[in-house]
């Protein structure tokens, strides 16, 4: 049976879901959570995933999965050819802080929920809600630049030639600076390997603007 | 040679480290980053890492580790007695998921930079900036309370009765919901097992207000 993916052409996080589906060969129907219309509020959705966001994954064996770096460990756990974390503790650890720089430390600054809460609750107006969306997309690249210029551990891609959890995470977040048309310009070692992965078909088929919708909202 | 932190008494990142340390039984040093005063972006704390955040975690073998929850993975690697996370691949994507909705859902929201960029950038007042605090907190402790309350695999703690990587992340959650006076009545569950960590001392002297600097600060 086809796993089931919770999510939505525009979440970055369901994007990081998809692409390590992709890269481990794992088949997955897509059910569409439209976080613009609210759909993540409905009483239904609740009962997959109580956070009400995505994505969630429902892979048959219990209770849907929930939280996308989570779910990557999970798939890594449960599918481990090819593998999204080297071997060595301390290059795990590399690996895995690289893509919580992005993942814990800045996408979650932009959702759709904050998005709201800036605009609804705060009533800032749109230049000033995309200057804060920018500013942290920026202050991630710079930290994850740094580390990936300066690291002989850099590679092809971000941790020697094998595509790991942190290239997920950086293309995620690559995909999600150009959305809001931050300038790459000054993160030239972390959009060169966001090249290389996009040159992989599990990353580029996975990109938000293939998915269903995406044509519609655009 | 002991461990060096580098952290913060007010940081829950850090708490999150010193927990895991203690749980493991792993002599530490602490050296603080002053991250009221701006410490964190002195050149010298760059070149430890290059975020500019705590934690970071020097064991003596390399680069200093970075992230909390890597350093917390790292960790359970490297000393695997006792263990942060289970051993079914179900259940440790349950443990980290349950982390992942504070640590990446909602503390990254309510950090210093945050605060100051509310406060400096967007000119909100005090009140404004409680209001959003305490929203955040209280999102997080929703989806963690509907998960730890609905779930059989709820125990003691978070995941049955042996302490994991959720229960640290969960007590810091509440160590700062706690801070900036959110209610803790709506999470019984979630207050019940903060309450059966807190018993052990591995959590009770990692608190931050038992760290140096936090009584000069009160």
């Amino acid at each position: 049976m086809a796993m089931k993916l919770y999510g939505f052409w525009r979440s970055l996080a369901s994007f990081r879901v998809r692409i390590a589906l992709n890269l481990k060969g794992v088949a997955y129907e897509e059910t569409v959570v439209d976080l613009l219309a609210g759909q993540q509020f409905a009483d239904g959705y609740k009962g997959v995933n109580p956070q009400s966001v995505v994505p969630a994954l429902d892979d048959g064996t219990g209770a849907p999965l929930f939280q996308s770096l989570a779910i990557l460990e999970y798939l890594d756990e449960t599918h481990p050819e090819p593998p999204l974390l080297p071997k060595a503790p301390r290059a795990r650890a590399r690996v895995r802080g690289l893509g919580m720089i992005t993942a814990c430390d800045v996408h979650p600054l932009i959702v759709p929920r904050i998005r709201n809460y800036l605009g609804n609750e705060l009533k800032l107006d749109e230049p000033t809600r995309l200057e804060w969306i920018r500013h942290w997309f920026n202050e991630g690249s710079r930290a994850i630049e740094s580390h990936l210029a300066n690291e002989k551990d850099t590679g092809r891609y971000c941790h020697g030639d094998q595509v790991t959890m942190a290239d997920v995470c950086i293309v995620s977040h690559a995909a999600g600076a150009k959305i809001f048309e931050c300038d790459p310009a000054p993160f030239p070692t972390l959009h060169r390997i966001v090249g290389e992965c996009f040159k992989l078909d599990a990353f580029a088929r996975a990109h938000p603007l293939k998915q269903p919708g995406a044509q519609a909202a655009h």
